[in-house]
């Protein structure tokens, strides 16, 4: 089966699934990712594993669910020892690159544990989640009254706003995330009643572009064949965009909210918790909508304009011919659906993300401009792209080391589903100020959710009734169904799926299946003879070491 | 709260928990082990946390779970960066030593990896599992027409034995585990037949004695505080011991076996499966029985005489005033109870084993004698190590870290029950015949344990029907309720317990307890402000950063 020779592995931050015209918005236009979605597969039911950065990065680079993984929100370093895509990749030949963002935290005290040194190259690689960089850049540089939030967030890119003009000592916030009054006020970004304003800072030189062309430099001189993952920080917050993009949408291309009072009403205590925190009560305010959704529009039309660069250019260098690309997300945005904003809980707004996989190699050429609907995890992502580096034989024996499938066989038209018959989301508020207000402790704030074509569920640890959306019957999912009788038996099922996920052997990595079938019919001839109460019993083979042995008499020494 | 200054931690290798005097053998008289349960607690409730040395083993060095650690198998390595008994106590300032046998397979895979050579001191203790050598021996040494089972097996043994004049290649089998007849031919301890026979060679020069010799060896050069893992192979097979203990047991000292035939005519697939392996059919036959149980109950009376003479060896020492004392085993056997022969399976032959504490610390005067009927897993020991060595706090938080939980508030009457309301043992057998037979791929090849006071459910992945013993009313548990309607609802709260513990957080193992509960009130100060529409929507404070500032207008660069 011929194959990319490369993949440029595209993930933006916060791009919520139906923000895209393929994906069916109404007023955003994004024809660059639409053209690449018509030369290859969309994914319709693309699912990640947590609905928060860290977590669900760490699950699409190790093709691992949270719950084997572990680091199960941001902030909680991804384990030493853990496998990343990166270390699949290089095993099979082809390097593994990052430009721009992960969210990967090391673990620290791991490292020291086991004597490895951050600057060396094995341990770079296990501090930087399996990549090499060529530029990492988490794209945020908050800065408190406790210090920065990152140091090393936007270092570069602050580098180059200097180097290009820009002042003072965060240009990143002061001119990329801010916009500018008459009187030379700067209008933080952070604020959204300011995002209506284009920031401080000429197009070329925001963070969009600026990644884009670290792509293109990066491609330029990489030594195929090459992973690259081009992660962009856009359209995450601060919502702020520069001219043009800035007032290129208004009231009227603004949805309404898709929300019911209902729904509020009678909400999952947990949910309602949400819902009531200062984010919830921010977005679900229709000032607030009308002030970040045009930006977060204009940031997402620039992301498709800089997708026209970056695919003109690629097209010239003849790399379209030779290079899978993948364009998904880390998690939605819900922007004020069912009375929420951000990302942490489990409505398609959040926890379905775009996910566009074009092969240019023959074998998908009869799949080209399809549209998926199998049930598809991010976790997907690491072993097809194992699968593209020649490793066949791994993605089908790997199995509890990459929890995800391959997708070229969908991509290749040898299948319309994957294997599974749900999809698996997790969100650990553990660490988040939300558990207080529960009162939980860090062993029961945590969240399931289990979904298959029809049925979501969520199970919040802690409290005996789930939440059950019919996404059949209420594509919205503004109807919770966990307390109705009449679906008994559906959230019985539901929950007889997440048992069984929750008992699947996750943590056996250091054998693959093809190993542990292997092993059993391992040893026979290695002396072990257990239950034989006669060697005549067994073969002669087996005992031949033990047998015709003569000794002296040692017994009295 | 005084403690101990140093842990002994002695463990048996297939010391099934009924054959000691003091767990109520009624011919097996064990004065010295019985000696220290009366200066110490005797735990009547302690579970392993898998049928198998190597896994069950694994759990006790990590205090973790088997479906956490991964290490699901004898021969399936323990992954790099699992932290261990020995990287606890180090922190802490105690030293982790090992004398004998662990069963651990390095994850050389893994290692070669991160990098780490097998002979730097982090290597080795990762290799070791987070031990530090003495000796290790882990007491076999097969060798069959493939070679040998373990090249380093019984390696510093049969040099001590080549040095004492016993002769060939393999003395350990030669002698230390096989008889002689009288026309000088070697009678293979490996042959159940032969159990009966006294093993050729001086008793002093048996395995139980040297390793003896070597923890006190250990122990008189050591430098305090230690934790030292005095690990004997004995009484594994091979079954075969020698004079005098030989004959000390014969077929009025052998129990009745604990079967029924409608126990084997009724029994779930899976079991029946097992009774009918070889090992099964063998040690159902009576005339194996009456050759193996003698010899296995010499060699644990073999095993109670060493103890006496540590013991002793340690009150003149006066280590008795400042060491903790651990007496267990990793399973049971089953000896042909419910027709089965060695420890595959979830019977209290099998799971439960010996587990006496000695705390020499005024605190536990109270508890001397004491038998304590707790839910006690052998994940407990971990923690309660960490505990002994000072790292009071540390067993509290780490909870997803360490699984077990301390046991010296028992041992200082402090508490009479774990907190647990259930306890856990697992079996894999995804990489043994056993799945072949039974049509399982290695995802499904899985048994899960879950027992409480009352009830055992036993579910094996891949078959609807669960095994159920009522632990009250049928404690030798020969009556399967896995079908009874009447027991549908204790089915049910049984799934639900371990549907409740697949559930937990066991990866998340970078952060504790205590700092998760930090981290919920941290950040407020490092510039993130979510959801703020005005800058007057929040303490002032935590926008200082972002207000007030000018800038020039770099719209047009």
């Amino acid at each position: 089966m011929a194959k990319a020779k490369n993949i440029l592995f595209i993930m933006f931050d916060q791009l919520r699934w139906d923000y895209l015209s393929c994906y069916g918005h109404p007023h955003l236009h994004t024809p660059n990712i639409d053209r690449l979605a018509q030369k290859g597969v969309r994914f319709n039911r693309a699912t990640i594993q947590s609905p928060i950065c860290g977590s669900s990065r760490m699950s699409t680079y190790t093709g691992r669910y949270v719950h084997s993984h572990g680091a199960s929100w941001n902030g909680i370093p991804l384990k030493v020892g853990e496998q990343t895509m990166g270390d699949h990749l290089r095993k099979l030949g082809m390097d593994c690159w990052l430009v721009g963002k992960t969210h990967m935290r090391a673990d620290v005290e791991g490292m020291a544990r086991l004597g490895l040194e951050p600057d060396s190259l094995i341990g770079a690689r296990v501090a930087e989640c399996g990549f090499d960089l060529f530029e990492r850049d988490d794209g945020l540089n908050p800065i408190g009254y406790d210090g920065p939030y990152d140091p090393d967030g936007a270092k570069n890119y602050n580098a180059y706003l200097k180097a290009k003009g820009y002042e003072g000592g965060n240009p990143w916030h002061d001119f990329a995330n801010s916009g500018l009054d008459d009187a030379g006020n700067v209008l933080s970004g952070w604020f959204l009643k300011n995002s209506r304003e284009a920031a401080n800072i000429a197009e070329e030189d925001s963070e969009t572009p600026y990644m884009t062309r670290r792509g293109m430099e990066f491609i330029a001189q990489a030594k195929e064949p090459w992973c690259c993952h081009l992660s962009y920080i856009k359209p995450h917050w601060p919502y702020i965009v520069p001219h043009p993009y800035h007032d290129m949408y208004g009231a009227n291309q603004i949805l309404p909210p898709n929300r019911s009072k209902a729904e509020y009403e009678n909400a999952h205590l947990v949910l309602r918790a949400f819902m009531d925190g200062p984010v919830g009560k921010a977005f679900s305010q229709e000032h607030v909508r009308q002030a970040v959704i045009p930006a977060y529009m204009g940031l997402i039309k620039q992301c498709d304009d800089q997708m026209g660069v970056l695919f003109n250019w690629l097209e010239e260098q003849g790399r379209m011919d030779d290079t899978m690309i993948v364009i998904t997300s880390d998690h939605g945005d819900f922007l004020g659906d069912h009375w929420m904003g951000e990302k942490m809980f489990f409505h398609d707004a959040s926890v379905k993300v775009p996910m566009i996989i074009y092969d240019p190699s023959p074998e998908a050429d009869c799949t080209r401009g399809m549209v998926s609907d199998a049930l598809v995890e991010c976790i997907d992502l690491a072993p097809t792209f194992v699968d593209v580096a020649g490793g066949e034989e791994a993605t089908h024996s790997l199995g509890h080391i990459l929890e995800g499938e391959t997708l070229l066989p969908i991509l290749h038209g040898k299948a319309v589903e994957t294997s599974r018959d749900y999809v698996i989301c997790e969100y650990d508020y553990s660490a988040s100020p939300m558990a207080d207000k529960l009162g939980q402790g860090p062993r029961d704030a945590v969240m399931f959710m289990v979904a298959d074509k029809q049925w979501k569920l969520i199970h919040c640890e802690g409290f005996e009734q789930p939440i059950l959306f019919d996404l059949e019957n209420d594509p919205d999912e503004l109807c919770d169904l966990g307390e109705s009788h009449a679906h008994e038996d559906i959230i019985r099922k539901m929950y007889d799926k997440l048992f069984r996920w929750a008992r699947r052997n996750s943590q056996r990595t250091t054998r693959s299946e093809a190993q542990l079938v292997e092993m059993r019919t391992k040893s026979r001839g290695r002396g072990v003879v257990i239950g034989v109460y006669d060697e005549n019993d067994v073969p002669l083979e087996l005992t031949t070491n033990y047998r015709g042995l003569k000794a002296d008499d040692k017994r009295k020494n």
